[in-house]
């Protein structure tokens, strides 16, 4: 019997479920709580935190999986070690998950091969932000090097003293401080594509993603107004890191359009917020696929299904029990995916995605029905 | 937290699962067995036979489903009695269910309703079979009225001695007969509907369904040639079928095709053979369906996908591990299912979806890839 397992009990390992099940394979999760999105939905489950060697023992023993993949990058060496140790392949590899996880080191290698990005530079004093201001407009984009997510750790600067308290907390060991230009973006796209170890890479039509508050509240795919030209380069882009870095599963780019061209914003080595619409929107979902790329099985068509498919996010809001809004769905186009998870206001706790044939309708739908499924009410 | 129980652990449970998880409903499986093929996909799993009273006690205890609903018609009506006793909604009822169990009281009922069949009688002697054959061409065929399926329970007969060892089977208290006109038919085809409590009914498109040695090997949808008419007149017989039945969730109705006309075959309360195309086939799969209609929840879009798509079951073979193929399986667009269940020979373990343009090229890929799945063979 094929067997994977996961590190990590969120949305994402529980969307990597339905594709096991339909593919015959059988998904051992590590979940940090038995309450965890992922615990109902995975087929074993293992109850720690990565921290946790026993935990991780626990994971990788008998019936022994194939593979070990994980649906964050915050993992620890001692899970590679221990992978290493109990002869189960650890995928993607920790060398390519540091550039997910550290965005100084992701910086200084995409530099290195030459993809476009904006102006950055480590930053540990006040002189240091007030040179790159000074250069840059006087203004920057101020990040923490590892652990941000969903805009937190990311702040505007205008000043050497707005970044004060960050510069002080990475002077105390916590994490190291990196400026970056802020970049007078048309809109923010994201390409994701997956690689298998024997080398096979398949990119996914490049996606628009919209933001609210930092935290994505749309997706579109494909790009409205997306050339050829255009996929070309991101596929370009999506496929030079995947080997350059050595990325196996799936990668997501996260990118801003800026006069028509592309640069890149962040990395993700795992299924990713911008790639949800593909569960029904492509002739293979981004789960089904990091699970074969994992796996090393030959990769499935990424084709587009409709001429548009839209995501919208249902961001918690005044519903507790989400489930409570089916009988108000009256969509009967709308799907409505829900991620078991407990709602406090903005967490992502499910998702709705339609496809058609004209964007502002099928926008308007997704976001009726995440409307409904979020508050209850039919706007 | 909305909870579904279910009665039987084969593949249909295991598909209701991944449709359970996406909606953020909790399913609670009766398996006969911990290696059954839905229990490592249900969400919760309860080991035991429905005709075992402390299993089912276990399958409808706190936290209370909100429904209890069934993979196959073969429910004692113990199990309906524990429902009403403890609370728990049995969808679809007793009543409705007789009528997928029990061929005399299928056919009598649809007689009464004036649907279209072919010519009938129960038979308990060679007299009776006798006087059949007379006025049918000496030909008929032969059927236990109770718990055929896949082509056992059924006997062609041209001489009353031909059904012999049955007739004495049923005087000895075994399932009675009847006997059917043989119907020179065209083809086979399919209609799907589901069905909630509230009174909304929706159906797919009527399918095409090819049998090799009785067993269903490949389903073609929408069947080919098939006019609005033809549709039509399978949608008014599946809805008036559910709407006199009372059946809620989804109705398979098989039908032959006889010189242009529709003649009912068979019935099943469940999600079927015939709909597994819809899982990728369809806007709403019969899974998704199934759970929506017996929540009575609001019925989803039943139209489809692809110009044509084509499921071809695996029937078991030469390939222990069916999981092993997966490396050989380099059809991109293929989607393959696999049941986790033991193989034996002909057993249906699992299906292979293909969707696309042309109806030749679709149906070529899905047998190729249901052959690799099966057999190893690259044909």
């Amino acid at each position: 019997m094929t067997r994977v397992a996961v590190v990590g009990g969120g949305q994402l390992a529980r969307m990597m479920a339905p594709a096991a099940t339909a593919m015959g394979v059988t998904l051992r999760v590590l979940v940090e709580s038995p309450e965890a999105s992922a615990a109902l939905a995975a087929h074993e489950t293992v109850v720690g935190l990565p921290s946790d060697a026993d935990a991780v023992r626990r994971l990788l023993a008998e019936p022994r999986p194939d593979v070990v993949t994980w649906e964050h990058e915050h993992i620890p060496d001692a899970v590679f070690e221990l992978a290493t140790q109990m002869g189960v392949p650890a995928r993607p590899g920790r060398d390519a998950l540091l550039f997910a996880r550290d965005k100084i080191a992701m910086r200084g290698r995409l530099g290195e091969l030459g993809l476009p990005m904006p102006a950055w530079r480590p930053v540990e004093t006040e002189d240091d932000v007030e040179a790159f201001l000074a250069v840059h407009g006087g203004v920057g984009v101020l990040k923490t090097s590892r652990g941000g997510y969903d805009g937190k750790g990311v702040r505007m600067v205008r000043h050497p003293a707005d970044a004060d308290d960050w510069l002080a907390a990475a002077a105390d060991g916590g994490p190291p401080l990196l400026i970056e230009q802020l970049v007078p973006y048309a809109r923010e796209l994201a390409i994701q594509v997956a690689r298998r170890p024997s080398g096979e890479v398949r990119a996914w039509p490049l996606v628009e993603s919209m933001q609210r508050d930092g935290v994505c509240s749309e997706v579109i795919a494909p790009a409205p107004r997306l050339t050829p030209a255009e996929q070309a380069e991101a596929e370009s882009i999506g496929r030079t890191i995947a080997e350059a870095l050595d990325v196996t599963g799936v990668l997501a780019v996260e990118m801003f359009e800026v006069d028509g061209r592309l640069v890149i914003n962040e990395l993700a080595m795992r299924p990713h917020n911008s790639g949800h619409w593909s569960i029904e929107g492509s002739v293979t979902s981004q789960f089904e696929q990091h699970l074969r790329a994992v796996l090393d099985w030959p990769l499935g068509d990424t084709a587009a299904i409709a001429p548009v498919t839209v995501m919208a996010n249902v961001l918690g809001g005044s519903r507790e029990v989400l489930e409570s809004a089916w009988p108000e769905v009256t969509d009967p186009g709308a799907k409505v995916h829900l991620y078991g998870k407990g709602v406090r206001p903005g967490r992502k706790v499910g998702h709705v995605t339609v496809m058609g044939a004209h964007l502002d309708d099928v926008r308007k739908r997704a976001a009726r029905v995440a409307a409904t499924v979020r508050d209850g009410e039919q706007s």
